[in-house]
């Protein structure tokens, strides 16, 4: 049971931005995205107008932060040391970063921004104010591909999704609300996962729980960015449900086409052809596949199947930290990975071992959508579904 | 019962900007920032990796969207028409959006960036490698007073918070577990809210409920972003809560600190004095008050008490769209506004009608946090109070 990122892990992250200092001029990196600072140190903050800061050494690690982090970070062993700032914008905290810059004798720094984000009103000067800074998107890069740990830990969170969406379908019947449906077999789910967990559950949320189930029904599944309607489900109701779990600030993705009740002849022949369309997807993963061919694999099915018009979107994206990662499973993908757009090399076009995929073709009519979606993650000999919910039609009818 | 933003809103903001371009030698004003077009058009959509675009001339506002959006955006009386390309990256969504501005006859533009964020991975090229760019950062600064139509919002979104406060205080007993008691809370304000509303409710969530009713427990509120432990609830505990509801994409924000059974006088003690600058804060509000005067206050009486060293943030924030929005109460407000790192006025050191501050000093000792936090109003009297959950004692301890 996985339920903590193992500390070896950010030993060997850090040790990995720092060969590449090493094998620059520069004296530093230093990063301004949350993201990057608890993938490299394990300090997990939400990015607001109070920004952080990391400045990594070949001997140190230390964070700027506002006062009201300090404790968080205290007896992180990531950490060498902590400086603050009281709040912003009194306390100046991009002036605060670079003193402490400076006193790690970093004068010339490769950054991951010139700045802090322009996060809730944010505003303030450019780190180049202060120090020699160049530019350096790492961290994003290297979170590509998953290690073994990484992956036990999507693996884990898509235990807990099953779950939450093994009760969301116990609880949908005709005359009930999405919205107390979904926000039950979250409570239900999370209570669960907390108390199976007991002291290994790694605390990430606040005020609600680790699981979340819900879907969106009826006519807004015809938006692949519905909302939950305001209206009781009904016997003929479509349903694109979603559910994943926080483990250790890793994620998964489930979603699946339900139906309330008999699905109409319709309504079967889109859920098939969506079916196989996955299922051509799932079974195109492995390493070294170009993973634009999975875009075209699908599209080349919906041609032929006279579908074309009601996909509106690509096949998948990474998942992991973040609910979408690159690389994206998009037909312009090599493209991408050759233009000017991107650092990206030509072989970063192609999958590798520990990329772990979201694989979720739609199709949309007037009247419904049609989308499941299964976190997959390409191993040496080819792939292993991480999710695992049924994903036949007869699995997903609701009688 | 306000429940949605009247159209003659969007219509006075369009107006607004429209007065800005003809003041420019620019042919046309172009928005990246998701809340910025939605305050614009009413156009909501979630901030990922494909970038959404607004270009608006003085005859005309369009949007370059990713396919998936097309159908949320048919309808809007705002938009004069709609341009997508498939899905990033093939689709080149700033090329697709530079096409756009020049179909529309703009060569010349006002952008609130150039190009789009880096959110979820994305990466692509400046607008400028398309067309003239020069930046503006009209909205974010037009958000700041709120029209009687936005307060009305905030006002609404205060009354089903502080039914999920009610809930989530009725709930909590010893024995209970916080996430339970959290989510449990959310799902029956939020099925109130949707029951009471009716057709009158505008769907703004996926999944879930409108209102969000949590609290964070013991030992983990003694950080002022603590999570929740996952520990079930004992006498002697304090918890620090937090409410809110969406409203047409419009919040407010609820905070009590409250004890599980009988406090101790070190507790009382210190609910006091947070209690009492709070009240100092709330009482200072008012039009033309230097909004740093409020934060000075608090930390002047801070000092007096002797408990500055237990202090680790400043008094509040603006909110309303954002959960955080500037102007900050920080006493380096008045300094923030007339450096080089804004474009603010000297003016814009002082409160004016409709600001929407959240008003709440916090006082963190080793073992537990104390804050309150009640979103406000600036009127033209003074100050009206939106959160109204009782704020004494005797009603925020639970036996």
């Amino acid at each position: 049971m996985a339920t903590r990122l193992p500390e070896t892990e950010y030993g060997e992250r850090l040790a990995t931005v720092r060969e590449r200092i090493a094998d620059s001029d520069a004296d530093a990196g230093v990063w301004f995205g949350a993201t990057s600072i608890e993938y490299l140190t394990g300090f997990a903050h939400i990015q607001t107008e109070r920004p952080v800061v990391l400045c990594v050494t070949p001997e140190r690690a230390e964070l700027t932060v506002p006062r009201l982090e300090v404790e968080r970070v205290q007896g992180n062993p990531r950490i060498d040391a902590i400086h603050h700032y009281f709040d912003y914008p009194g306390g100046r905290p991009v002036e605060a970063a670079a003193s402490m810059c400076r006193e790690m004798g970093a004068e010339s720094v490769l950054a991951d921004a010139d700045g802090a984000p322009g996060t809730m009103g944010y505003t303030g000067p450019p780190l180049s104010d202060f120090l020699d800074v160049r530019s350096q998107s790492w961290v994003p890069r290297m979170r590509w591909a998953k290690s073994d740990a990484e992956v036990a830990l999507v693996r884990e969170s898509a235990k807990w999704a099953n779950l939450g969406h093994r009760y969301l379908a116990d609880l949908t019947e005709p005359g009930a609300h999405p919205a107390t449906v979904s926000q039950q077999a979250s409570t239900d789910a999370s209570r669960a996962m907390l108390d199976t967990l007991g002291g290994r559950y790694v605390e990430r949320v606040r005020g609600s729980g680790p699981v979340h189930a819900g879907y969106i029904s009826a006519h807004e599944t015809a938006l692949p960015h519905g909302h939950t309607p305001n209206q009781r489900l009904r016997e003929g109701d479509v349903l694109v449900t979603g559910a994943s779990a926080n483990v250790d600030g890793y994620h998964s993705e489930l979603e699946r086409t339900m139906f309330v009740g008999e699905p109409t002849d319709e309504q079967v022949h889109y859920f098939e052809l969506m079916l196989e369309a996955q299922s051509i997807a799932i079974e195109a993963l492995g390493p070294d596949v170009p993973i634009a061919d999975v875009d075209r694999a699908v599209s080349d099915y919906f041609e032929e199947q006279g579908v074309s018009a009601l996909a509106q979107h690509h096949v998948g994206h990474n998942i992991g930290m973040d609910g979408h990662e690159p690389p994206y499973i998009d037909r312009g993908w090599t493209a991408h990975c050759e233009s000017d757009d991107t650092e990206y090399d030509p072989e970063d076009a192609r999958m590798e071992v520990g990329h772990i995929y979201t694989i979720e073709p739609g199709i949309y009519t007037e009247d419904a959508g049609y989308r499941h979606s299964d976190t997959v993650v390409v191993t040496e000999d080819g792939f292993e579904m991480l999710t695992y919910f049924p994903r036949d039609l007869e699995s997903n009818v609701i009688r």
